[in-house]
């Protein structure tokens, strides 16, 4: 094997550490929580069948690597739960050393070219960026709603934090945003979100 | 919500099944069983970074989505090892009943779409299909060489069962059979792989 092909073969080793991370969110019918890759592999899907819905037309495929790729880092740096204040303090210095490190794996073109793709998600200023979040929330949202709040009564989350979280649902898709806000009224007027 | 986007949230909390379908494969660091959800993702990410090596150049973000959902009617019909003679003779009776289930979910243009996109997997005539049968290979193939064939060793797999799998590889790509040929050797050579 050539260098150019074991980097590429050891990258993909790698990031199978990724499904050793879990998330704050559960799986449908009250399942275990969700690990990264399965939520890179929801939001990714879902991106290409809700397209239509972003605010503006999206280059798809860029999309969808983004969505597979954008939680790399967290194979280092953990997940941050949306509404963790004091670890969302550190988020930022911790996914860049991992960014630096997980991506440099990989020949140069492609460690530029996927480091350029996860800083282009994290700033969320692209059409293709703002539909990626959209799908970063709306996936744990149907999963969340589909289990009665679960996530947001186990931590006691309120209106105004997840209103905070949801509202950049907006910039990515107003139409996808509509859903969004009926559910979190929905619940909460069940009492799963409190108010 | 208007009925079609009804319909896509539907499908996209329905797919969330496929997380809790295990596969035989375990992941990397001699961890536990994968799930069809991980492999897709890990597939996906791998298709892109190695199109390079296909055959001949292919329309990538149909390869990608084709991985993403080439497992999805598991959720009904459950993995089918590839070594399991017995249950491969059903298996695509199984995924048929499923495949009319599960993407019927979806509008009809969707659902059409996608079950176009699963037969053409299926089928392995295109160039396409042909590339991410070769990742629906490699991937399991670098985790179980990274477990010291683990999984081969558990089940008392052949070299022959092995080639008669891994040679569908060389209709994707040339080059990266050429790797899976060593990796297969190799395991030979450690007794992983039954000779």
């Amino acid at each position: 094997m050539n260098e150019r092909l074991q980097k590429q073969i050891a990258f993909a080793l790698e990031i199978d550490k990724e499904k050793n991370i879990f998330r704050q969110t559960h799986l449908s019918g009250h399942g275990r929580n969700e690990n990264d890759a399965e939520h890179a592999w929801h939001m990714s899907i879902m991106a290409y069948l809700l397209r239509e819905y972003a605010n503006e037309p999206v280059d798809i495929a860029k999309v969808m690597l983004m969505c597979l790729i954008h939680d790399v880092v967290e194979i280092d740096a953990g997940d941050t739960y949306a509404y963790d204040a004091e670890r969302l303090k550190t988020q930022k210095a911790r996914e860049d050393t991992a960014k630096e490190r997980i991506f440099s794996l990989l020949p140069d073109d492609q460690r530029d070219e996927l480091i350029a793709l996860f800083d282009e998600f994290e700033a969320g200023e692209t059409i293709e960026s703002r539909f990626a979040h959209a799908m970063d929330n709306l996936q744990p949202l149907i999963l969340n709603n589909s289990n009665d709040g679960g996530d947001w009564k186990e931590h006691g989350v309120t209106a105004e934090q997840v209103y905070g979280r949801h509202c950049k649902t907006k910039l990515g898709s107003e139409r996808l945003y509509e859903v969004t806000d009926k559910m979190i009224r929905d619940n909460i007027n069940k009492g799963n979100i409190r108010s």
